[in-house]
């Protein structure tokens, strides 16, 4: 990580939606590209659910979560813009979150940290624009969660912003994949070592949270990629019960591999936040909450994506032309399924530019 | 329960496709309607992954898993048919699985039960009826894990059985498939108290359990039918990392429910005998298997099946008719998605009488 850290909300506490507060706050972030002198060309950049403040990393070894898509003359480019990206409250990635020390105990927060909301990871970014000296935004893109982030901040700061750009999300989680998170939540709790969430100077919920990451991978791609990725290939070496199948060993590859960049509390809070996001929330109901959106809306779907179901997008789609909003809107099919987003920089390129025009 | 049950195999012991034996295998049956004189008429009901031996319940009280489709001038017409349902080889409920006596020990089988597949469960079913003096059935009917069953039939008993009807499920499983049976073995298996399969004089690892079926109901159901029924409301009450949607509320009375009636090893070997299923074991190829279906095959597929995707039950139909099998292929959309073939009767109805014409 090579991500710069600023403190901020030292002398007063953010006041969070759900209640509660917190201080102190490290605020982790990296830039890309160079801010001009009347700073009207600065982009903020969303993460996902797991993603880090580092969609690029320039060490020829790394690769950020969206390395192929940033760079110069490419559909996020860094000699027309100046890129913020950062670490999402609540995370684990150098922002604080529930592996944090709590500045009142000396301690990790663990079950002590509180619930946080999309609605408070965006005041928070507010805070880090406001201290780099940025009060207006060219754009604020993201995909699935970061595509909710994005989203909110077209309605809290409607005459700082001039571009959303949403990709694989909607404006709500629908019913199933509330369901999904809720299996995902149940197997980390479930773990002998969880200890409400206070395991920090003991072993971590380590298959609790692999068996998290694996369900979250089954609804991140299709049933089309797997088939001819693995199909029913057997591994060489395997047990009955273990990796007999190599879809089976990918995903447990997956689940172990989690574990080296995640924290399960990091893990479950941020899925809460996921379910809980509604625009609506500090507004009369949505309809109040849309009609402040004043920027241009790019929204763009999978017809196959597992986990943001296309009904719901188009849900949303209607809710947003419904409600005023400048709206441009595709969709289109695509192995990858919600994973798109990461991975078809083809597709995504001339969309992307084309709502910075 | 007021299956009967019947001891077999006791004089000569099953012998496992995947090795190892069985002797004194329990297997718990029921039967509907009346054999006729030239015993022309009886048709093999079986059943998917959880359930018994008893699809219709004539007790007033409860009802079987397929109560709506069984009686006089139904689907499954008790005037003109003799039906026999079994509880699949590994189950708990009455057939001889993992939480039966082993008489060798005198303790329950746990661990020590043997890997079983399609083709050892429906050895055990023609066991049953040749003890019924059975020797030619009009039907083999099932769906899911029941639809494999049924065309096992068809191939390793061509000359016995004259129509195979297979709802919502195909040929083999997919990977995506394969990868949440994964998940949900992994979170049986991680239960504290699962300790290897031998928890018979402890407490069951119930958590894992219930977790595992949380999932299977994901993929039983759509994100239409859930939305429809639950959206994003919310409980009356509620705490933050429990139940908080209605969805969860459900999902949990689901996961709790499916342990007064299911037992974790049975539940793992028999997702272990979905991944496994292939028709071609015991033959050259998958070729040289189809090749021996002599029954007429009736297919009918839900083109929204969460577990068995369309695209999958498409190519189990082409594998079918290229292997010169008389195929007659159905789909359509369901809210219901793959549990359609339990609670959509209206559809099915004339669909499977055409079968049986």
């Amino acid at each position: 990580m090579s991500a710069k850290i600023i403190t901020l909300f030292n002398s007063s506490p953010l006041k969070l939606v759900l209640g509660g507060e917190l201080e102190n706050i490290d605020i982790a972030y990296q830039t890309y590209g160079n801010l001009n002198a009347d700073k009207s060309n600065a982009i903020l950049i969303c993460h996902a659910l797991t993603g880090d403040a580092e969609p690029y990393i320039n060490d020829n070894i790394n690769k950020g979560w969206w390395q192929s898509f940033i760079g110069s003359g490419l559909a996020l480019d860094t000699d027309k813009y100046f890129f913020i990206c950062t670490n999402v409250l609540g995370g684990c990635k150098g922002t604080t979150g529930p592996s944090s020390i709590n500045p009142k105990t000396n301690k990790p927060y663990g079950s002590e940290f509180p619930a946080i909301l999309v609605q408070d990871i965006i005041k928070v970014q507010k805070a880090l624009l406001d201290y780099l000296g940025i009060d207006h935004l060219k754009a604020v893109i993201g995909g699935s969660f970061g595509g909710m982030q994005a989203t909110q901040w077209a309605v809290d700061y409607p005459d700082q912003v001039d571009n959303i750009i949403n990709l694989c999300s909607s404006l709500s989680l629908s019913a199933e994949a509330i369901g999904f998170n809720h299996v995902m939540r149940q197997a980390i709790i479930n773990d002998p070592n969880f200890c409400c969430g206070d395991y920090y100077d003991k072993s971590p919920p380590s298959k609790g949270l692999a068996i998290a990451r694996m369900l979250g991978m089954l609804t991140y791609r299709t049933d089309i990629q797997l088939t001819k990725t693995f199909g029913r290939a057997v591994k060489a070496k395997s047990h009955y019960w273990g990796d007999y199948f190599q879809v089976e060993s990918y995903l447990s590859y997956q689940g172990e591999k989690f574990l080296t960049r995640f924290d399960a509390n990091s893990y479950l809070h941020l899925l809460r936040a996921l379910d809980l996001y509604d625009p609506a929330i500090n507004y009369t109901n949505i309809q109040t909450a849309l009609s402040r959106i004043k920027a241009r809306y790019t929204l763009i779907a999978i017809t196959n994506d597992q986990l943001f179901k296309i009904n719901e997008v188009r849900n949303s789609r209607d809710l947003l032309q419904e409600n005023g909003v400048n709206l441009t809107y595709y969709e289109f099919p695509s192995d990858y399924g919600h994973d798109a987003f990461l991975v078809d920089y083809t597709f995504f390129e001339d969309k992307i530019k084309s709502a910075l025009v």
